[in-house]
Order: C-alpha cells, then sequence, then structure tokens
C-alpha cells in the first residue's frame, strides 16, 4: 500500500458551515508513512452515498479510511453504508456492547438504547478499542485491500490512529519527512523576507509558509532518504531567523515558556485586561502547568486593576488603563500579589469601539515583571478585527517571556 | 437539477497543509438556489484522478462543478481530465488565444508559450470569460448533465460564479431556508433522546445534530417556500427540549449571557482553576462586555484561592481544592472581593494527571454565587481528555449562570 482514498462522513460537512478537517491530520499521518493520499471524498449521512463513496474510494486505492458516522444518532450511518459497500452483514457484539454500557454505568447513567447501535460489526471486521469514547473503529480486510472506519471527534480519532491503526499499516517506498519552525509575535511578511536568500540555495525543497493569527509556520520537507539535507536546510533557515523561532515542529509557545520556567525552578502570574484570560488559559492547556503557574487577574473593570493589583490612581488618570505605565504597573502589582518569579501583564484597546486618534483600536501595551534585569513595559500596534488583535497580544506576551527566559532580545 | 457534486482539484489539497474551502462558498451559492450538494470529490492533478473524479460525480448528480486546475502551468490540467471524461475531444480557440495574448500585450509582456493551453476548450464547450485573471472557466451541457469548470483563485472563482454561471442555472424547487438551535453542557445522545419523538413527525426535513466539547446543534432545514412550517418545527423541537435551548443560530452561549446580564444591569464576575482563563476568555469574546463583566480569578494554586478569594484553610484541607465546598467559597469570594452582582467558580481534575479513585480526572465544581435564590454548588464527572474537559466545563459553568438568570432549572 502507498496510496490511500480518504472519505469524511457527515452531512454538515457538505453545507456552507463546516469544512472537513480530520483528513488534513490523517494526510500527514499517512505521508509520515510514505502513504500518499490520492483522494478525498465528503459525503452525507446516506447509507447509500456512503456505500458509493466507499466503491468509487476502493476502486482508486487499496486503502480507505473514513472518518465519522460512528456516532450513537439515527445520522450514524457508516457502519451501514461500508457493509453495503464490502457487501457483507452487520452483527451486534454482544461484548462491545456489554463495554458500552460498562463505560455509562461507571458514570452512573443509564445507556441510552440509540448507543446500542454502536456495538455493530462489519462481519470479518476487526475492533478498534476506543480508549476516550463510545464510539469504536473498525478494521477490514477485504482481499488485499484495507479499510478502516474512524469516528469523527478529533481526539478519539487521533488516539485510535495512534494506537490501532498506524502499526497495522505497511510501510511505503520512501516517506517525506517534514520539519516545522515555528515563530510567534513576527509579521508573515517580515518572515518572508528573512528568508527569501535561504530558499534559493534549496531549489526542489519545498517550502510552505503558514500564518495564523499570532504565528507564524515554515513547513520545511524532503524525501525520507535526506534526513541529513533536512538538518542542513532546517540550519540554514534558523540562522537566518535567529532568535525569533521559538519551537519546531508540535511545540507550543505555551509549552517553550512552560518548560523554561520548570528548569529555572521559576513561578508565573499573569494579569491580563484586554485578552480576557486567553493567555492564562493557554498556559494551562499544558499539563502539569501548576508546577510553575500560580493563577492570575483578570483586570477587565479599572476596579480590579487598583484592588487586587495596587495600581494607584494616579497612574491610570494621568498614563490611562492603556499605557506602558499601567503595563508596568500591572505586571508589578500581580507579581507582588502572587509571589511570583516572574509575571506578564496585557492591556490593550481590542475593538471595535473604544479607540481614538491618540489610541486607536489595536494599540495595546505588555508589562514583563521579574529577573534580574528588571521590569520592562512595551507597547504594539496591531491590525486585524477584535478575535485577531487578541489573540496577536496574547502570541506576544508569550514570547516576550520566553525571549527574556533564554536571553534573546525583546524586540523584533 | 436539485442536487449537484463538487470537485476540487489541487495536489496541494492532498496534503497536511491546505484545507479545500471553495467548496464552502459554493456550497451555500448552491443552496441558496435550493441546489443541495451530495458530494465533494478531492483529487490531485492527474488528468486520469481528475477523469475519474469527474465520472463518479456524474454518476451521482446531474449538476457537476470543478475548481482549481484551469491556470497556466504543467500542472493545471481539469480541461483534459474533464475531456476525458465526457469523452469529448479538446480544440484551440483562436478568439480565446488571441484575447489572452492582448491581455499581455496591454500590460507589456509576452505571453509565455506554456498559457497557450489556457484557450483549450472542450468541444462544445460555453466560454466563461474571466474579468480579473487568465484563467476562463468553461461550461457543458452533456445530455442533460451540466459540468462547469471554474478556477481555484478564490477571488476569481466568485467573480465568474457571479456573473456567468448564477443566471444559467434553474433554480432548484425552493431554496433551503436553515435554522440552528443550540444547547449546552448536555450530552449529545441525551439530546438525540429528547427530539427523537419530534423527528418522526417531520419526514423529509432533515435534521442534523453537531457536537462540539460542550455543545449541540441541531440544524433544521426546509425548502424556502416553507417558512411557516421551520417555523412550526422549531416550536416542537424547542418543546422537546425546553429550558436546555440558550440560543438560536450565530448565537453564542457568552452572548446570551451577556444580554441578560446587560438586561438586569448586573455585573459578572469569575474564578477558575482547571478551566485556567477559558470561561474569562469566552465572555471577553463579546465586544462590549466590559458593560457587564468586571474581571477575575484565575486561582490555578490553593494559595491564590486563599489569599485573593479567602477561600479557608479548613475548606481546603477537610474537603479538599475540588469539591462543591471549595467551588462555593471561592464563588463567594470572588464575588465579594469584586463587589458584582454573580459570580461564577470552576474547580475540577482537566487531568491527565491529578485524579484518584475518590476523585478521577474528570471530576468538576461549579458555584454560583449571588441572586435572591441563594449561593449554589453542583458536581459533575466529564468524560474525555484534558481539553475536552475543560471546554465542557467552561459550556457548563457558563450555562449554569444563564439558567438561573432565565429562572430555568439548574440541573439537566
Amino acid at each position: 500500500v502507498t496510496i490511500a482514498a480518504l472519505i469524511a462522513v457527515g452531512s454538515e460537512l457538505l453545507t456552507p458551515l463546516r469544512a472537513d478537517t480530520n483528513t488534513l491530520w490523517i494526510a500527514g499521518r499517512l505521508e509520515a508513512l510514505g502513504i500518499r493520499v490520492i483522494r478525498k471524498t465528503i459525503v452525507g449521512d446516506e447509507p447509500e452515498a456512503i456505500a458509493s463513496a466507499f466503491c468509487d474510494s476502493l476502486a482508486c486505492a487499496p486503502l480507505v479510511v473514513s472518518t465519522g458516522g460512528l456516532g450513537p444518532t439515527a445520522d450514524d450511518r457508516t457502519r451501514e453504508g461500508a457493509a453495503l459497500a464490502l457487501q457483507r452483514g452487520l452483527r451486534r457484539d454482544a461484548a462491545v456492547l456489554e463495554k458500552l454500557r460498562e463505560r455509562y454505568r461507571r458514570r452512573g447513567i443509564r445507556m441510552p438504547a440509540v448507543n446500542e447501535q454502536q456495538a455493530d460489526l462489519i462481519e470479518g471486521a476487526t475492533l478498534l478499542v476506543n480508549p476516550s469514547g463510545t464510539a469504536p473503529g473498525q478494521w477490514i480486510d477485504d482481499e488485499g485491500r484495507r479499510i478502516v472506519l474512524l469516528p469523527a471527534v478529533p481526539h478519539e480519532m487521533k488516539v485510535l490512529w495512534e494506537r490501532e491503526v498506524e502499526s497495522r499499516l505497511d510501510r511505503g517506498a520512501a516517506p517525506i519527512i517534514r520539519r516545522v519552525l515555528r515563530i510567534a509575535g513576527v509579521a508573515e511578511s517580515r518572515v518572508e523576507e528573512l528568508v527569501t536568500p535561504v530558499y534559493a540555495r534549496w531549489p526542489g525543497h519545498p517550502v510552505t509558509i503558514l500564518a495564523t493569527a499570532g504565528e507564524v509556520q515554515l513547513h520545511l520537507s524532503a524525501p525520507g532518504d535526506e534526513a541529513a539535507q533536512l538538518d542542513a536546510m532546517e540550519k540554514e533557515f534558523r540562522e537566518a531567523l535567529g532568535h525569533r523561532v521559538f519551537g519546531r515542529d508540535d511545540e507550543t509557545l505555551e509549552q517553550v515558556v512552560g518548560t523554561q520556567l520548570r528548569r529555572q525552578g521559576a513561578r508565573l502570574a499573569v494579569t491580563e485586561s484586554c485578552t480576557g484570560g486567553l493567555i492564562a488559559q493557554r498556559i494551562t492547556e499544558v499539563a502539569g502547568s501548576s508546577d510553575y503557574f500560580e493563577g492570575g487577574v483578570i483586570a477587565y473593570a479599572n476596579a480590579v486593576k487598583q484592588d487586587l493589583l495596587g495600581v494607584s490612581e494616579e497612574t491610570l488618570s494621568r498614563y490611562g488603563a492603556v499605557s506602558v505605565e499601567t503595563a508596568r504597573a500591572m505586571a508589578a502589582g500581580v507579581r507582588r500579589r502572587l509571589s511570583t518569579d516572574w509575571a506578564l501583564s496585557v492591556t490593550g484597546i481590542a475593538g471595535p469601539g473604544g479607540g481614538s486618534a491618540e489610541k486607536p483600536v489595536g494599540m495595546v501595551c505588555f508589562g514583563l515583571a521579574g529577573g534580574s534585569e528588571g521590569d520592562v513595559a512595551v507597547e504594539r500596534r496591531l491590525a486585524g478585527n477584535r478575535e485577531t488583535i487578541r489573540r496577536w497580544a496574547a502570541a506576544i506576551a508569550l514570547d516576550l517571556l520566553r525571549r527574556r527566559l533564554v536571553g534573546a532580545p525583546l524586540q523584533e
């Protein structure tokens, strides 16, 4: 097997409302095994439509992987559609049914009758046990062809893939290897400018730049037998980007910051105005963040900035709530109040209202307290809508701390 | 024509990096014409793969619309693939070729030879003039079937659609109208159970259930001339779901809570342990939330629960940080500290570590302080990974406040 066809099942994926993204993740995992996706098909919840998608996909590739339609509701019909395409029957598996019931019992709830269909197995299928949800996957070997049914809930799909699917798949000829360099708080056009001279030195090695709010990713790729080349390529791009690169591959900015804090045995507090909890939320997404994260204050109203953080009435009235002076006082205040080594603060105008000629929407001030180099505060002007400004602000704040923790320059 | 199949051509759409989004836009325009998309296919740049996608799509629906593969480069092969599928020839159109050359002359450049293939028309095709790019579209009528080829560049595709395609398409019976009912903090299977009796009364009116962490959406749809029917349908589904429905269509839970708080002239504070800022972040996503949101405390460490919220050492040591007693004291504490009308608190075990037999991962306690009915605290057991548990917890907390604000029962 070196080619595969993917199917995403779900009527919602045919509406203007929802794009399929599961197949992107699966394509990435297949790529790492040297298996190339040659077709994706998206169909609705009708068993006949699902069956015809399986027939057409099996005509294209000897490996077909589907996501979706394995849940407990009346519109979960992938089991039925795949059985139809393979001309096999469905049987209700007593052991699976008991496990489903057990799962509900443990949570003290009676299993709704509709969930029973999740125990329906295609004749000859191998059950793929789902450790984090009720929908099990299925694996069918059919005259040299392989059919894999996975649930649509992303984390369930991913866990099943990693535990049950990957080890069963043969590798293809030469996998494509990929490396991602990640940069936060720097505009895409600036990154492009910095790396353009490096591009020219690597013809035939595709490089893609992907930008999201607050983060730019550089995807480098090479054939699997050119790992040394990829290393050399990474080195050159890193040299061009310097301290701006915060991490590699799947590393998130909050993970990198967390690793540094843990290494230094230091604790962090945050206080947020315009980001309203976004920074704290990102930090606590990392399992084990309680090792270095103390907590923080959402200082949305000025009264909170005064009462909980000790920002003086004078600072607020003289410089305003959105100012480097207030940002500095907020960071120092939360650090003192929560007795931590480090503290971050953000105060700004995320819009759409609240801007003025002097302080427009997009003006955001950041404070960083702690360390031997003393407290600092910086101002940035950000573009975009409320959501974009908030996401950029959170990324810049976390990157400010990262730069200080690793001893990099704080600006640009 | 009341059903259609869409094809997106482009090898980059089969990699992990890039999702097709053109078909979402086209699905929206077709829906407004009463034409339903029943399948989408994504294929690479090989003519044989493109041809087989057209054959399979034409077997599903009498209208097939493709995007991509009409450009000037060597990997633009949709013309060839579609001609193969329709068993028609390709001929280079002299008039089109002259127009392409003219376009280049005006810009003072000689047209590269490779661009000539953009003048290749499928036998019998109608040219769709592209006012904003070099890639023209094509329209083919083939024994009652219609095939439309469009370029992939989004703004070119959209202009061509609006100027050349829409007016040529027959409308379906009636455009589809859609209504979304939104429910938070209730499991998908429970929602299914509640609405199953209603389904049966609306044959031929597709209802889709979409679940994300913490929220379930019920998508009701009907032909455009049945607006009154859709109203009646909504009414019946609402009756089955009662107070569980928090909003309609695009309304978010944080918007609904905000509207209620503003209406009552009340202010809110929050304090979060395991959700780490997620609730505050959602509340402040709403523009103008400073009208009713005061701020809050991220009480990740126990010291913060004691020092900033005044939770007693005794409560923490006797009942533990994750307990209804602590949740209640946290909510009361942040309400007192920030002098607000209402306060929400969350404390729980999001995992993967930190669980025990008595207090397993997924145990989350919620506190709600304020109002004439007195403070309350509830415990829930949630399933899933760290991210899922946190998202469920945030939704349950916000819904708890919503229920109290609208006078609905707090449980189930």
